[in-house]
C-alpha cells in the first residue's frame, strides 16, 4: 500500500524535486522566526523550499542550547511547539508541487533537546541501571512528548561501543559490551517507536567509539571481524528490532568514512542485516568527503552510491541532480533513497490529516518520573570499605564541585533547564555545609581552605567529584555542532569534541580530596562523570566511593537516597574503570592472551566491567545447566538448554543484584576472547529469600558475531561482574 | 635442476620423514655436548633424529644468553663453531635413511646472538642512521661471520613496524614507517644473502608492532588495509629482495594467529606477493593454537593449511603425520612445505661437500668497524638549546646508569660479551669523575648525592640515562624465551617480554637529572634507550641532548665523538617521540583528520618522525617537479619523473643531512594519510658548497599500498623531518 504510494509519487517528481528529499541542510532554528502572533518561515527556510521544489527533513526546529543560540528567551516551548511545527509544515507543503511534507527531526539522545524536554540520564547512565525494560519505558515517555511536540524523528544514541575512555562521546554510549549495548538498543527502538508515530534513527553506525586514541572523528584502524564481534550487534538489534533509520558514524573503517563505505552501509548493513530503512548522514560528514573526492558533485554520487540516503547540513547533497546528470551515480540509486524518505514520511502519517495538538505537561511528568527511577537504579557503589554508609551523621558537609548544582550533571546535548529543576546532592541531603572547592576542569582550587575548614566541623565530607559536558556562553563550536576542545571549553572535561588523554579529574578537584581527606574526617567520594574516569586515588582516600554517569535532574535525590539507606545502591559498571590512560584498552573481552601486565602497571582495570556493590547479603549459587551438552542442529533448530543460578539472601532486608551469565570459548575456530556477555538480569530477593534466574542458552547466546555456529566446548560463567564468576562445561556437539 | 632433486628426494621420503624436516622443535644448546676432544650429540639430538629419520632444521645452536644458559664457560666459541655444526650435521645425516642435512638456525636479529659475535646496534639504531646501504654492508659481514660459524639460516628483525612504542620489542623494529622499514628491510635481505650461502629468514610477518596496547603476543585489531598499507610494505619489500623465508607474528589478523591465518600467509603473501620461500613458525607459536583446536593434531593441520612450512620449539607439528592420516590436512600441503625445506637446503648447498672451515678474527674485526660506523651515525642530537656542544670544557663529570657501562647499550637478543668491549662514555670522555647516580628500572636513586658532588665540582655534566634490554642472572622467562615482566626482571625496562605502560625513565633515573640540573652545571643528557621514550622532562632539564637507541659495543667512542665535536650528529628519528603514554598513539602518518588534540593534551608528539639536529648551516630549497603532470599510463609503463631540493651550505664546515621525500593525496579513493614517506637521500655538502638530491617519482612512489595509481591531486613534500617540509604540487592526469 505505501509501496504503491511511494512509487506513484516517485514517478511523478523532477529530478530537483527528489534531490529535495534527500536534503536537511537546514539548521532548524534559522528556519523559523516570531511574529506577533506565532511563528512564520524564515527567508532561508523559503528559498531552501523553492530551490528544490520541498524539503526532505528539517534538522531541530526545536533545538535549544548554547550551539543553536536558543535559549528560555527565544527558544520554542512545549506549549509552542504543535503551532510552530504545523506553521512550518504547511509553509513547506505549500512549496512543493506535490504537497510533500518534510520530516521533523530532533535530538533525542537522551531526551528531547529543547526547552521543557524532559533530560534523561545519558546512555552510559542507562546503562549502569542493566535494566533495559526501564529503559524501554522512558523511551516510550520521551516519544509521547516529542510526538505532542510534532516531531517525526528522533536521533537517540544507542550503537556506539566505547572502546577507548578518552573519547569525549563515551557518555553517549551503553558502555564497552555489545550484547548491553544491543540489549538498550532493542529497548530504545521499542520505546521510542512504541505506535509508529515516531522513528528512531539511531547514532552511530558504526565503530566510532573505537576510533585511534580516543579522538573525535579519527580513523579506526578496525578490520571486519572486530568491527563485527564489538560495533555491529547494536546494530544488527537495531535492525531486528524494527529502527526506522541509523546514523552514518564520521569515522572510517578500511579507510573508509562509513558514508562512503558502501561494504558497510549497503552489503552488511542492508543486504546480510536486511535493513530496509533510512541512512542518514552525520552533520557536514558529507562535506568532509571532498578530503577524498576533491569536488562536492564526486562527494555526492559517492555518499549516494555507498548508501547514504539523507543528508544533515552539508552543502554535498544539493549536487546529487548534478551527480546524476553527469552519470557518477544512477537515478536508480537515487529513486531508491527518495523511496525510502518517503516511504518514512507515508508511514508516520505525515501524508494524513495533521495530528491534534497535545498538551505535554502530563507526559513530561511521566518522563521526569522515569528519568528519575533510571538515575537512581544507576548510582553504583565502587566501594564501602569504611563501612560508612547508610550516613547517620547529622552534620554533613557537602564539597567539590557537584556539591551544589545540578549544572555539570545533564551531560552533553541538553538543552537549557529551568531553574528549578530539583534540588542539589547538598540540598537533598540536607547539609550543615557546602562549598564547590576547587573547579571542574582546571587546577583552581581557591576554594579548598574553606572546603577543608567545613570538613573539619562536620561529622561526614561528601565530596561531590567529576566530570561535565556543560557547554556554556564561552563555548566555541565547529561547524558540526562539536565543542572545540583546545580553545575555551569552559567547564567541559567530556563531551562532544572533547577528548581527555589522561582521564584524571581536575587537578584542583584531586587537591581538594586529598587535603578534606587528610583532616581525618570520614569522607565519602561521589564521582558523578561522563566518561571512566582514573579513580584509584578517590578510591583510596574516601572511605567510600558512589560513581554516577551523568544522572540528570534527579543528581541530589538520588544520590541523597542511596546515601542515607532509603536506597540500595544497585547500578553495575558497563564498562571497565582503568587504572590510568598509559595502561589503555582495558575492555575485559579482550582476545584471550596471557600477558603478565606491563612493567610498570598490571594487566587489567581498577574495577571490571559488570562490577558495583549491594548492601545486602546475597549468596550466588554455581550455575547449573539442564543439559551437559546438546547438538548442533538441535540449536539451529531453535533449541534452547538453560542455565540456572539460585540467588540468596542471608540478610536482614531485601536486596538487588544483577546476575551475569558470560560465555567463555573453550575451542573455536577464531582465536577466543576471555569472555562474552550473553545474559543478565536483575533481582531483588526479601530478606531470608531465595531465587532462581533462569538463563536461556541457545543459538542466540552460542552462535558468533557472525551468527555462526561451531561444535566444541564452551563455559557458561555467572556471577556479580566479570572477574568474580564461577563456571561450568556444556559440550556442542557437532551433527 | 633444485626442483627435480627436491622432486626426487621427495617422492622416496616416508610420512615420517617428511615430517621431520618440518619440525624444529630442539633447543640447540641442548643438542651437543662437549666431549674430552670436542663435541657430540645428544641423547635428546639423537632421539629426535631418530623419532623422524631426520630433522628438518636445528635452533640456536650457537645461541648463548641467560635463557640458554650458554656463557663463556659453557658455550660455543668462534673457534669451535665450524667443527661443532660438522659435527652435528654427520650425526644428524647418519640418522636420516636419506641423508638428509639439517638446516642450522641462529639468531641474528642486529649480529649473530653468539660468544664472539658481532653485536650490531639494534633495527632502531639501524633505522636512525637512514642510510640502509651501510646496514647493508655490515649485514654481508654479520653473514660472512655466521656463514664461517656454519649458520644456515639467520633470523632477523626487520619486518615489525612500531605503532606502539610500550611493546618492549621496540629496538626490533625499524620504527613507525613501512618506507623506511621497508628499505632496510631491502638492506638486510641484500646483505645476509649476498652470496647464496646463508638465508635470511625475517621476523614477523606481520602486524605484530601493533598489539592492542602494545602487549607482546596480545591481538591487533587491524583490519586488511591498516595492515596492507603499515605492516605488509616489508613483507612486500622482502619478497621482491629475495627473501628466503620469514617468521609469522604471533599476533592475529582477524582474529586469526599468523600461524593459522591461511589468507595472510597463503593467499596475500605466497600468491598476490609471490613469495615462493619458507614460512617459519615462531616460538612454541603453534602449542598456542591449542587455544583454538584444543588438540594438537587439530592445531598441526590448521597451521600447514594455513602455510606454516617449519615449526620452533613446539609440541604441535610432531603430530603433522596424524593430522595426513585423519584427513585433517593433505599429503600435497605437506609435501609443498618439505619441498621447500629442501629446496632452501639444496640452495644453501647443504648436499654438497661440507664447507672449508674459514677463522672468523678477520671477518669480525670488518663486522665490529661496521657495527661502529652505523652507532655513529645513528647518534640524534633532540636539542643543544644552551649551546653546550661540543664539550670544550676539561672537567667533565659524566653521570647515570649508563655512564660506565656498555652492558645496558647492547639490546634483547645479545650473547654475554667479552670484558674489553670498548670504553664506556665515561672513558671515551676521560672523565674526571663518573656514578651511575641511580638504578635504571627503579626509584633507587643512592647514588644521587654523590652525583650532584661530582657535578658540582664540574664544568659540565654529562647524564646518561635510558632504559636496558639486558637479561641476567636474575630474569626469569616465558617458555619462548621472552622475559617474563612482573617477575624479576633485574634491570629490564625493555626487551622481550618487558612492556612498559607510561614510558617514562626510571625513578631513580629522573631524580637524578633534576637533581644535577639544579646544580646549576651544564647538563648535556644522553639518552640509551630501546624504545622512544617520553622525554619532555629531560629535554626541559638538560641544555642540550643526544639521544641513541641502543648502539652496542661502540656506545663510548661514538658518543664522545659527537660530544667532543669529532662528529656531527647525523641520526635522525625513526619514529615520533610521544610526550605521554596516554596521549598515544603519535604516529606522524595517521589517517588525516582535523583534530585540535585533548583537552589536557596537545595533538602530534613531541619530536617528529624524521628529526633530528645537525650542527652545521644547510638550507634547503622548495622541491621542484621536473613536469608539474604526469599521465596514468605514462606511470604504469614505468615512466618517473623527478623531484629535485638543493642543499646548500653557508657553514664553514661540510655537514650532513638526511633529505625527505613525503607524498601528500589531495584527493584518493581511500581517506588519505597526513603524508607518506617516499624517499630519502642522506648527503654532506661541503663548507660553502651546494648539491642537488634528486628523487625519482615514479610509480612506485605515487601508487597506493595495494599497488593502485589512481588520478588526481598529489603533493611532493621536501625537508628535513616530517613537520618542516616545502611542497610542490602534481597532477596525476588520467588516461
Amino acid at each position: 500500500m505505501i509501496d504503491a504510494r511511494v512509487a506513484d509519487l516517485l514517478s511523478r517528481m523532477t529530478l530537483t524535486e527528489k534531490v529535495g528529499q534527500l536534503n536537511q541542510r537546514l539548521c532548524g532554528w534559522r528556519a523559523w522566526r516570531r511574529t506577533g502572533k506565532g511563528f512564520a518561515a524564515t527567508e532561508e527556510l523559503l528559498a531552501e523550499a523553492r530551490r528544490f521544489g520541498g524539503i526532505g527533513a528539517v534538522y531541530g526546529l526545536q533545538r535549544a542550547d548554547a550551539w543553536s543560540g536558543q535559549g528560555w528567551e527565544t527558544g520554542v516551548r512545549a506549549d509552542e511547539a504543535a503551532e510552530l511545527t504545523a506553521t512550518i509544515q504547511q509553509t513547506i507543503v505549500a512549496e512543493s508541487r506535490l504537497g510533500i511534507p518534510a520530516l521533523f527531526v530532533e535530538e533525542v539522545p537522551h531526551g528531547h533537546q529543547a526547552l521543557d524536554g524532559t533530560v534523561l540520564p545519558v546512555a552510559l547512565a542507562v546503562a549502569s541501571t542493566w535494566d533495559p525494560d526501564l529503559y524501554e519505558e522512558a523511551c516510550r515517555a520521551v516519544a509521547a512528548e516529542v510526538q505532542a511536540r510534532g516531531v517525526h524523528v528522533a536521533l537517540v544514541s544507542t550503537l556506539d561501543v566505547l572502546r577507548d575512555p578518552r573519547w569525549g562521546r563515551a557518555e553517549e554510549t551503553f558502555g564497552e559490551d555489545p550484547w548491553l549495548a544491543s540489549a538498550f538498543t532493542t529497548a530504545a527502538v521499542r520505546g521510542m517507536q512504541h505506535n509508529g508515530k515516531v522513528a528512531a534513527v539511531l547514532k552511530h553506525a558504526a565503530g566510532q567509539g573505537a576510533t585511534v586514541g580516543g579522538r573525535n572523528w579519527a580513523a579506526t584502524e578496525l578490520g571486519w571481524r572486530e568491527l563485527a564481534e564489538i560495533h555491529l550487534p547494536p546494530v544488527r538489534a537495531a535492525v531486528e528490532a524494527g529502527a526506522a533509520g541509523l546514523m552514518a558514524a564520521y569515522s572510517e573503517v578500511e579507510g573508509l568514512p562509513v558514508a562512503a563505505n558502501r561494504r558497510l552501509l549497503t552489503e552488511i548493513i542492508r543486504h546480510q542485516m536486511g535493513f530496509p530503512g533510512l541512512v542518514m548522514a552525520d552533520g557536514t560528514a558529507l562535506d568532509r568527503l571532498l578530503r577524498m573526492t576533491g569536488d562536492p558533485v564526486a562527494a555526492a554520487a559517492l555518499a549516494l552510491r555507498s548508501g547514504v540516503d539523507l543528508s544533515l547540513w552539508d552543502e554535498v547533497y544539493p549536487h546529487l541532480g548534478e551527480a546524476i546528470e553527469r552519470g557518477l551515480a544512477s537515478e536508480e540509486d537515487l529513486d531508491q533513497a527518495v523511496a525510502r524518505v518517503l516511504s518514512l514520511k507515508f508511514r508516520l502519517g505525515l501524508f494524513d490529516s495533521p495530528r491534534a495538538s497535545l498538551g505535554t505537561e502530563n507526559l513530561r511528568r511521566e518522563s521526569a518520573a522515569l528519568s528519575g527511577r533510571i538515575a537512581a537504579s544507576a548510582i553504583t557503589l565502587l566501594h564501602d570499605r569504611e563501612g560508612i554508609l547508610p550516613l547517620r551523621a547529622h552534620r554533613i558537609a557537602v564539597l567539590g564541585p557537584h556539591a551544589d548544582t545540578l549544572e555539570h550533571a545533564l551531560g552533553d546535548y541538553t538543552a537549557p533547564q529551568p531553574a528549578d529543576l530539583g534540588p542539589t546532592i547538598a540540598q537533598a541531603l540536607n547539609a550543615m555545609s557546602t562549598v564547590p572547592g576547587s573547579d571542574i576542569a582546571t587546577a583552581d582550587g581557591s576554594g579548598i581552605p574553606e572546603a577543608v575548614a567545613l570538613a573539619r566541623a562536620a561529622d561526614v565530607a561528601v565530596v561531590c567529584l567529576g566530570g561535565s559536558s556543560a557547554r556554556d556562553s564561552t563555548t566555541t563550536f565547529d561547524t558540526n555542532g562539536a565543542a572545540r576542545s583546545g580553545s575555551n571549553t569552559s567547564q567541559m572535561t567530556a563531551g562532544e569534541g572533547v577528548d581527555l588523554a589522561r582521564l584524571e579529574l581536575g587537578r584542583g578537584q584531586r587537591a581538594l580530596l586529598s587535603q578534606v581527606a587528610a583532616t581525618g574526617t570520614p569522607v565519602v567520594a561521589v564521582v558523578v562523570q561522563g566518561r571512566p574516569h582514573v579513580l584509584g586515588e578517590v578510591l583510596d582516600l574516601a572511605g567510600a566511593c558512589l560513581s554516577t554517569f551523568y544522572p540528570g535532574p534527579a543528581l541530589g535525590e538520588t544520590v541523597a537516597d542511596v546515601l542515607l539507606g532509603r536506597r540500595e545502591p544497585t547500578g553495575r559498571l558497563p564498562v571497565s574503570l582503568p587504572r590510568e590512560a598509559a595502561s589503555l584498552p582495558v575492555h575485559y573481552n579482550h582476545r584471550d592472551h596471557d600477558w603478565a601486565g606491563y612493567l610498570d602497571a598490571p594487566p587489567g582495570p581498577l574495577l571490571p566491567f559488570g562490577a558495583g556493590l549491594g548492601t545486602g547479603e546475597l549468596i550466588l549459587s554455581a550455575p547449573r545447566l539442564s543439559h551437559d551438552h546438546v547438538r548442533l542442529a538441535d540449536l539451529r533448530a531453535g533449541r534452547t538448554i538453560t542455565c540456572d543460578v539460585s540467588v540468596r539472601n542471608d540478610g536482614s532486608t531485601a536486596s538487588s543484584t544483577v546476575v551475569q551469565l558470560y560465555l567463555r570459548r573453550i575451542t573455536a575456530s577464531i582465536w577466543p576472547r576471555t569472555r562474552e556477555l550473553r545474559g543478565f538480569r536483575r533481582v531483588t530477593v526479601p530478606a531470608g529469600g531465595a531465587t532462581t534466574v533462569v538463563f536461556p542458552i541457545g543459538a542466540a547466546e552460542l552462535a558468533d558475531a557472525e551468527q555462526h555456529l561451531e561444535a566444541g566446548a564452551v563455559e557458561l560463567q555467572t556471577g556479580v561482574s566479570s572477574a568474580d564468576l564461577t563456571s561450568v562445561r556444556l559440550h556442542i556437539q557437532s551433527d
